[in-house]
Order: structure tokens, then sequence, then C-alpha cells
């Protein structure tokens, strides 16, 4: 019986450039399914990010305290190979719309060919957050539009001195 | 810690009418990621199957014999009331292509906003079955088309019993 | 100046087997954008509906009392033809997903092709609603599931009706 | 050099229920890359067809007069068994929208997995008859709308026939 | 009675860089629902634009002369905050295409978190500009390619000079 | 009769940056349908490609030898121009997904309108190179991922070179 086997433990890879309210729906969607769940930030040089690893960090810190179970880190070089350097066995992904799909079917195809042994599992976020991206998180930002829905209070605050303005 | 908590449980409910080789690789990967798991029969009678309810019953149990952990109940009512009542906290369901992927996604929702401590989880077939359709192998089984790779041998057979034919 | 000429009426058509909250949404998001606005039912014979028309009309009507500048009724033969006889200028139809999408362009583009004076206009309702469809009601409704937050009152007495159940 | 082979043939297989002027355009393309072409009528019982296969190999008879190469039969079984057995290297199909993309591919690709030796070829018919079905045409034609210019002569009077309209 | 009210205004708003023939067809058929129509354009500096926010303006004008009702300006900031500040209650957007579809409804769902009293209003462009992007026309004028049917007489001449060729 | 009539050829046309398994499973399978094939490969300047014009050539002529019928050549301008000017009568192109089909419709569509004498041909590769790009190839081999298997052998030993990795 496998009743009592240790939790398989899993990663939510991302940019999360900034984390958005969508990005912690989902990472709290994967916590009932996979008790030990690795947020694991991306640096993602090429597209340069509006923040800086550190302060992506240091931002999802603040938004998830008092998640159980969630340990937050970066990572660098193949996703794969970091998930199995972790021992996890799953890939947690958020898809919100058709072409969502299409990326995250391509990206999960090619790592299933470099690690079989690593499945990735998509979640659904809630569908008020059917809409979000940490792009048009920002561009918004940017106007000095109201986002204070729509992400985490420490990132709000942190776009506010980015962008030099009232964002709220 | 969360470490040593018994395991999640989890639902793959379908019609199988009848189990594809498809199915049967996310069965696969489900138990993987779920070691309890119950393979969960609707008897769609709407739609009229090919097979009865206890001819699939019985298909399936042949084909999945020797996958540890899993389970195969029929089910009637609403899936959700199905999935609490057996104590499991995730519906698995596998997607191959967008149109698939939008069904998938309204029944889910509907089904979140009917129980929302469920959570649908999506995994990916092996890309060799992307387009391999219950419907579709009984339509190459009707023309006698060989159909041997694509479902279980107990499948097969009872396809050429179901058509009269020679079915391979 | 355009500034006092009468406004342009407009026709949400639909089967409403039954109305749902979504349709409601949108025929409240029309309104704001065309004061006249006919809501009008298609008998759909072919698709066996379970409610009569007769049905229909009246849970619609309670459902929309209040609702200023909306007018019901129904209708048979050629959409255009019934929006041109009724001095409109636009067809109201709801999209939600991708495959909404694609069905609802090519019966735009066919409805064009009949009549080149009228506008098909599409709405979105809100992502709250972005699940639901009458079908969907119906199947949880004889399942007994729980829809009071999906349709108006006055569905959810007639379809616990229909079905025997204390659908709620 | 392969300047001298003899023209590979190809197959159009459909329902043509009935014949309209997208699969007409698909066919004069075809014949452009495959100079014989035999254009395939599937019996299609299970949809029960308003035309009978007689009736819709003479109405493409007299469509397609004049067009060289193009031959018309119809095929019973397997359509890969059927274009093995004349012969011919590839299928075609025509492909408007998404929708049609994954269904059409999902054929391809069990229609490869039957015969590695027969390719699907896919073209796109000229964007003004992107919107137009059998299934379309056939509702607009049994509310008496105007088909002339979507489907060929000899088939707007014989829909006119059947529904004992003025249907022009 | 809602007859007399002066009439609902609407925004259409893009980078129109340069504009085709397709925003031309939107623009015209929106004028027929709203006949306050504002064509706005935002500078989009981010892209860096081919032509600067002033010759967008000139082409406009000079190609829109004659359609009463139409207002061109540009606009900074957010669009909503644009909109509201014009009195107007709708954003016209054309959509031709699945991908077009997805992108659109996530800034339609964003821009009604910022102010839900603004609808976004769908319309289909001709199926004969269902395949125009200014990109696409842009890339074939660099090679010198034949635009002189896609975009208007102004535009064709602009984008000759800019690339140098006798683009026509 | 057309059976001696000389074969039409075609144009495979691309970026290939680099050539991967997937466009030579396409090439393969145009062969068999045009006996005389051009690859013909794309500057591509605005995306700064990672290998020069030289070494893509030199990496497909490795990669395709032995392929009877197939030339390679590299072309500049509009690809319509191109095609017409070698006499071909048909554009090859591999869609694999969705997104893909999109953008392939509309590059055809414009290309259509450019030359109505050219036709585009969409074939499907093999479902286990469905999520293969030169994209993510690059980028698996950046991270010194495992790609001998989904890329011609001189194109391993390319990135290797270029990565000053052990890519293998």
């Amino acid at each position: 019986m496998a009743e009592n086997e240790p939790q398989k433990s899993a990663v939510y890879p991302g940019t999360f450039d900034p984390i958005t309210n969508g990005h912690l729906d989902i990472a709290r969607r994967a916590l009932r399914l996979f008790p030990n769940l690795i947020l694991a930030i991306a640096p993602n040089p090429r597209k340069t990010p509006l923040f800086t690893l550190e302060e992506r960090l240091e931002m999802i810190r603040q938004a998830t305290e008092g998640l159980d179970g969630l340990r937050i880190e970066s990572f660098d070089g193949l996703l794969v190979d970091y998930v199995a350097q972790k021992g996890a066995s799953a890939i947690i992904r958020g898809i919100r719309a058709v072409s969502d799909f299409e990326f995250e079917f391509q990206m999960a195809l090619m790592n299933r060919k470099l690690d079989t042994s690593i499945e990735t599992v998509f979640l659904m976020p809630s569908e008020e957050y059917s809409y979000l991206t940490s792009t048009l998180i920002k561009e918004v930002a940017s106007y000095d539009g109201k986002i204070s829905t729509l992400v985490p209070k420490p990132v709000t605050e942190k776009l506010r001195e980015k962008y030099g303005s009232k964002a709220s």
C-alpha cells in the first residue's frame, strides 16, 4: 500500500517579474496537491527583467509568508536538471488560455524528451486572474493605473518605487 | 513538516468506451504523482456507448493488471460529489489539443464552482497518442482497420467480436 | 452633427434554453450601448429544447423585469430577415472562448453575406460566467447540483420542477 | 532527374452534402498541383445526409464539367485503403479555421498511422469561402435564404426542390 | 423611452503604423453603430514605429476624408482614462483570428477591471482583410511588393518614400 | 491526359537557424509529392540568426546528402518573386500547432494576394517532432542539454562549437 509514502515534491518555475495574484493562486492550488513545493525563479537575463533576481526573491518572500511547505529558490541552467537535482517529480504550470496552452505543451514535451521521469502538471488559475500577466501589470503600473487588487502588497509598493508614481 | 502525510488520492474519470493506450498512458503518469488513483467510469447513457458498463469495466481490469495503486470503479451522478465521497483531492484529465482544452476548462471551472476543494489536474499524454480518441478507434475498427498498437489487447479482441471482423 | 439621431437598436438572439446569468450579463452590457434591445428567442426545434418556447419566454420575462429598453420576442426563419424587419442595425453575440469565436465568426460572415447592412457585435461576458452554458446548467441540475448562483431565480425553480429534484 | 516521371495522383475525399463553391475552389487548387485528382464521395450513412449518394454524384458531375483531370467516385471502407488501391500518394483536405485544423490533424495522424506511405496535404480555400459549410448552406436554404453565390447552380436548383422553396 | 437620447460615442484605438484598408473597414463599420467615433492613435514608443505620430495622423486624415462623425486624435497614458475623459462608452476592436482574440480578451478584461463603465466591442473586418497587418504591409513594401490594394493611397505613397522604392 | 507532364516543383522556405529533424521530416515528405524541391534559406537579418547564411547552408548540405531531387539555395526579397523566378508552383510549409496555423495562414493569404498562381501546401510533421523549434533547440543547447536525437549530426557538432559546450 502506498498510503504512507513520503509526499512527492514539485517545482513551480517562472520569471515572476513580478509575482502576481495569479501566480499566488497557482502556488496555493499546487500546495494542496504537493505539500512540498519549490517556487523556482528563472533569472531570464535575455528578456531584461524589470526587477533584479534579489528584488523578485524578496517580493515573493513577503507575499508568500505563512504558506506552509513552500520554499523559494532561484535556478540557472536547464529546468529539468534543476528539478531532478531537487528530487522533485513534477513541474507545475498555470494555463489560462489557448495561447498559453500551446507554448506550455511545447515546453513540456521538450522537457519530457530531456527527462522522461519528470511530469508537467497543468493547473487552472481562478477565472478572476485569467487575464493577468506580469507584462500587463507593468504596463498598467507604468501609466499609474490601479493594480492593488492584482498583485500582492509588496509588489504594489515596489512598482510604485520603480515608476516613481502613485500606483495603488 | 509535510514529509510523512498520507498521499493525496485522485480520480481519473471518463467514459472509456473503450479504453485506449492514450488513457493508459495518462493513468500511468497520474500514478507517479498520486499513488492512489481511481479510474472512474461514467455510464454515459446519453451517448449510447458501444460497450456496456460491465464490458468496459472488464476490459479496463484486464488492461491495467499489474498497475499498483489503481482502483477501477463506476460512478453515477455529479463527478464532484463522487470525488468528495472518495476523499480524493484531484480530478485527472488528459489534454491533447486546443479543442480538448476549452471543453476541459469549462468543465473544470464548473466543477470548481460546485466544490472549491477539488482541483482539476491536467496531464499531457505521450505525443504518439495525441490523435487517439475512442470514437476514432471505433470507426477504424468498424472498417476492419489495424488498431492493435492503439488499444490494449483485450480491447482489440472485444472490438473484433463487436464488429464481427478480423480487426487486429 | 449626429448628436441627436435616434438610437440604433440591436437584436440579441439565442435559444435561451434556459437563460443563464451569463446571458443576462451580455443583455445588460448590450443595453448600455444600444438602449433599444430585443432579446429574440429562436425556437430551435432541431435540438429539441428542454423548455417550450412559452416557458422560455416566461422565465426571461421574470428574469429581466426592470431592465429598461429590453423587449422580448421569439422569431422564426432567417435571423437577418428578422433583424431587418425590426429595423435593427446590429446582432449582439457574447463570446467566451476560442471555440465560441470560430462558430460565431462563421455565422457572422454568413449573416453579412445574406445582408450587408447588419453588423454583428461581439461582447465579452464577465469572466465569472466564462464557463456557463445552458447545456452544462441542465446537466448539473439533472444531477441535483447547486445552480442558484448561475441562473436567475425563476430558472432555478423551473429546473427543479422539470427534474423533480431539490435543485437549488 | 525526376523531370519526366508520371504525375502523382491525389484523392480529395468528403461527404459533399452538397458540394459548395468552397469545395470547388479546393478541387481547382489541388488540380494545379496534382493533375490527376479523384473527388471521392463518402456515403456517410451515420449522419443521414440530405442528398442520396446518387444525387451528390450527379450535382458534382454537373458542377465540375470542364475540369480536366478530375474523376468523381464514391468509396466505402477506410479512406487509406481506397487511396492505396487507387495508387494515389496524397489526400487533399481544405482547412479554413482552427477548429477544422484540429480535427483534420487528428484524422491525418490516424491515417498516417494506418498507412505511412500516404501524405495528407492541406490547402487553404479562398478567404471568401472561409465561412462556407454544407451544413450552413442547408440551414440557409431551408429558410429560403439566398445561396446562389455560395454553391454551384445545379446545387441551388436541387436545394430548391428539396425544400420546396424559391431558394435562389 | 430611449429613442431620442444623444448617441453614445466610441473610441477606436491603435498604433496605425500605418493604417491599412482593414483598419478603415472597421472604422466604417463602427461608424454605423456609433455615429461619434474617435480614432485614437497610441504613440507606442516601445515598439519604435516606422512612422512618426505626425506622419500617422496625416496619413489617417487623408485616408478618412469624407467619413462623417470620425475624429482623429492621439493619446498617451492608460486607454481607459482617455476613453472616460472623452465621455465615450465603448472601445472598438477588430478581431480577425484566434490569436487576436486571446490577446484582445486579455486587454479587454484588464480594461474592464480598471474601469467597469467602459465596454469593449469587437467587430469583424471583411474577410478580404483577414490577413492584413501593418507589420506584414511594411515587410512587403520593404521588398517592393505590390500593396496598393491593401492600404489607402496616401499610405502607399508614404511607404514608397520610406523605402526609397517603387512600391505601388 | 496529364500522365506524362513534367513534375511540378516546389519551394520549402525557412530560416533554418539551424535545421532540425522536424525540417528534414517535412522536406522528405515534400519530396514524395514534389520530386523537384528547393530548400530555400531566408537570410533573416532582422532576427540576428545564430548561424551565418554560409554555416546554415553547409549544415543543410551535410544533413541532406543523399536526398534525391533536393536543391539548396538562399534567397532575398519577396518569397513569391523567388518562387515564380524558379518556375515553382507551390510553397511548402510544415504546421505543427494552432499558433503555427494562424501565422502561416496569414502569410499564405498575403502570398496568394501577391501572386495568385502560387499555392501554399501545408504538411504535417511526424508527431514526434511536434514540439521542435530551432529556438528551443538553441536554448537547450546553450544549457548543454542533450539534442543529438533532435537535430542532424552536423548541427549537434556546430552547436557544440558555438556554445563551447559538450552538447551531445
